[in-house]
């Protein structure tokens, strides 16, 4: 099977395998009609090996949620450019482009997210890992703010609408006609730069 | 059963009922566990006026949805208020009340939208609601601009954002700890003072 999305590894151990598996199965049939066979289906070895790891498809689904959102936090770029274009580069990640690996990524984490709804479990790791996005986020303004380069009184109160946008984002991503993320991401720019950045940048 | 939600009749037609007792059934089960069946639990008429109604689930969540994003596209407030007070009126929609009935309508709304990755139907009538809204927002800034209380050169690229943050807070509704959504509704209003909002005023 092609690694034709960029989180996984591409010397996997059994247990990626078998998520890789899982990821495009998720992507291809919704969580709905997920079935461990179907599964079996993207998975090059014994369909038995997932039995004798998981046991059953949302024991299997939590733990390729917390491997997509260890791989997501691991994405907010570390960086020792400056809080500007490092703010920038996170904007080019939110928005990313919507017919590549993003929009499938994107695709199995609202069929995963639905799932908040009715299953505490789920809604554990969503709240872990946008608390830790929230909190990455507000810590690159907060910099800023040091080197003169933004100017934002509340750091986490911005870093929250950031968050609010990563989601709808991968809400709109699956039905991008019109190209409305295309100008959301403009408009978001022009957010940050008007309320961002220090006027005297 | 109590009208919980604002957006079904006092005096429903069998349609109507029908499509309350699968909103409730939807935000108990989930869509994977939902069932005709567990729709009649909540349904006090006999469950065969249902199967006389609608083919399969699929063809009753698709009503379900159009219905509910009608009465969403009837939400946008026609207001003979300025622009300025009748878009911020929308921010207080587009946020809602984490706990109240707005979330219990995201809880469902995200469940749909989950399906448009995988069924041409959802995603059209998602599609053309999400095109309403955007056209009805930008129709608000418009006014605004003209009656000189906004300054924005792309209106429609500034309701793509609130587009855009309509689906992420729907898509956090069920999971709002640490209160990301009411600093994302401070940040955004910081957003519409300051990029929206002409100068003058």
């Amino acid at each position: 099977m092609a690694n034709e999305t960029h989180f996984f590894s591409t010397t996997p151990s059994t247990r990626e395998e078998i998520l890789e598996a899982t990821f495009y199965a998720l992507c291809e049939h919704g969580y709905a009609d997920l079935t461990i066979s179907k599964i079996g289906d993207h998975f090059n070895k014994s369909q038995s090996l997932i039995y004798h790891h998981y046991e059953d498809k949302d024991d299997l689904l939590l733990d390729l949620l917390e491997y997509m959102l260890e791989e997501f936090e691991s994405q907010v770029p570390v960086s020792t450019q400056s809080p500007k274009a490092y703010i920038y580069e996170i904007v080019d990640q939110i928005f990313g482009d919507a017919e590549g690996s993003n929009a499938q990524f994107s695709k199995a984490v609202l069929e995963l997210r639905a799932q908040t709804a009715h299953n505490e479990k789920y809604r554990e790791l969503f709240r872990r890992s946008d608390e830790f996005v929230q909190k990455q986020i507000a810590l690159v303004i907060r910099e800023g703010n040091e080197q003169g380069v933004f100017d934002v009184e509340k750091p986490k109160q911005a870093a929250a609408l950031f968050q609010t946008v990563i989601v709808g984002v991968q809400g709109q991503q699956t039905i991008n006609e019109n190209n409305i993320i295309g100008s959301s991401k403009i408009e978001f720019r022009r957010y940050i730069d008007q309320c961002l950045i220090s006027s005297n940048e």
